[in-house]
C-alpha cells in the first residue's frame, strides 16, 4: 500500500514517527495513528505526555548507571541487597532479565554497550571509570560478568579483569551450556562442549 | 520476563502506555522505551508533538469524513475528480487502499464502521445521515459499495440500497472473485462460486 499524502500532515507526521520506532513498518504506524485517533483526547495526552517525561525526567543512578527516578536507582538504595556483589550487564534490559530471575540480591553495574572494534566502540566509551571507582572503594569481594555471551562481550571482560585482577576481588561469569528445554543435537559445538569440560556432579 | 518497578516510573509508564497500543505487548514496548531514550531530546519532543497534534489537529472532511487538515479533505476539494461517484468504505484505511490501485477517480463517503447487531452498531451509528444529504443534493450518477465482503458489510450494503434504490443512481459493487495469484483449490467455494456466476468474455 502506497501512502500519499491524502489524509492530511498531521497523520503523516505520526506514520513517519511511529514508524521511525525498531521493527515498525508504515502499516504497523497507520495501525497505531487510527488507533489514538479513536481514543479520548486525555488518554492521547497522557500517551504524549508519557513519552516526554520518560525523556526529561528519567534519571540515571550515579552509582551503577541504572534508569531511575532519583540519584540513586531502586536497587542501589535498597539496604536488604548484597552490596559486596557487582553484577556488570550491558544494558538496563540485562537488569530487568536478571531480577526476573529472583536469583540475585546483589548490585549491578550498567556500561552501556561492549567494546566492538567493528562499530568502532572503545573501552572509553563505556561507563567503566564510575565502575573501577567502585571498586577502588573498597567492600566490594564478587564481580559477576554478565555481558552478552559474544565475541565482544569477551572482550569486555577480558578488559576489565585485566584492571582489576590485583584487587583481590572474586571475578566470576555467568554459567555458560545447554539451556533448559533445548536439545543436545541442536545445541551449538561450542556451548555443548563446554558443557560437558563443566559438568557438575549429578544431584536429584 | 516480569518488570518489576525497579527501574522507575517514567519508564514503568512509557511502557504501559506504549503496551496498550494493538499487537504490542510489555517486551515490544520496554524496546521502544529505551529506543526513544537513547535518541535527542529535540527527536523525542517531535515525536510526542506529532502524537498531540495528530489528536488535536486532525480535522475529518465535512463532506466525506475522510481525515483532513482543513474542513474539505485533500480529496474532496480536488477538482480534478469525478464529483458524479462516490465510493461508500468503512475507513480511512480504505480511502488509502483504493487509492493506492489509481483505478478510482471520483469521492468517497467513510462509515466508520458497518452494520453488526453483535458488536451493538446500529445504523444510527455510522456517518449515514450525511451520505442521504449528499445524495439528495443530486448530480451523483454513481454510489460503489466498498465495504468489507463480510456479513455486516453485505448487511450495511443491503440497508443503504434500500434506502436509496428509488433515486435513480446506479449502484455497484466491488467485484468478488478468485484474487490475483489465487490457487483454485484454496480458494472458498462461495468465491469460486460467485466468480463462475460471473465469469467475463476472455481477452487477450
Amino acid at each position: 500500500m502506497r501512502f500519499d499524502n491524502k489524509s492530511g500532515k498531521f497523520l503523516e507526521d505520526a506514520i513517519m514517527q511511529f514508524s521511525s520506532l525498531p521493527g515498525i513498518g508504515k502499516k504497523t504506524a497507520l495501525r497505531f495513528a487510527l488507533h489514538l485517533l479513536r481514543r479520548p483526547e486525555t488518554e492521547v495526552e497522557n500517551f504524549a505526555n508519557s513519552i516526554l517525561s520518560l525523556k526529561k525526567d528519567t534519571k540515571f543512578c550515579t552509582v551503577c548507571n541504572n534508569i531511575s527516578d532519583n540519584e540513586l536507582c531502586s536497587l542501589c538504595s535498597d539496604k536488604t541487597r548484597d552490596f559486596s556483589k557487582i553484577c556488570i550487564v550491558e544494558g538496563i534490559h540485562d537488569i530487568m532479565a536478571l531480577e526476573s530471575t529472583s536469583q540475585y540480591n546483589g548490585l549491578y553495574h550498567v556500561l552501556g554497550g561492549v567494546i566492538s572494534p567493528m562499530e568502532g566502540i572503545s573501552p572509553s566509551d563505556l561507563n567503566l571509570a564510575n565502575l573501577f571507582t567502585r571498586l577502588d572503594q573498597g567492600n566490594i569481594q564478587e564481580v559477576i560478568f554478565a555481558l552478552p555471551a559474544t565475541m565482544e562481550g569477551d572482550t569486555t571482560n577480558y578488559f576489565i579483569n585485566r584492571k582489576i585482577e590485583n584487587k583481590n576481588i572474586e571475578i566470576t561469569v555467568l554459567a555458560r551450556g545447554v539451556a533448559i528445554g533445548d536439545e543436545l543435537q541442536y545445541t551449538d559445538e561450542i556451548t555443548l562442549g563446554q558443557s560437558i569440560i563443566n559438568r557438575k556432579p549429578f544431584t536429584k
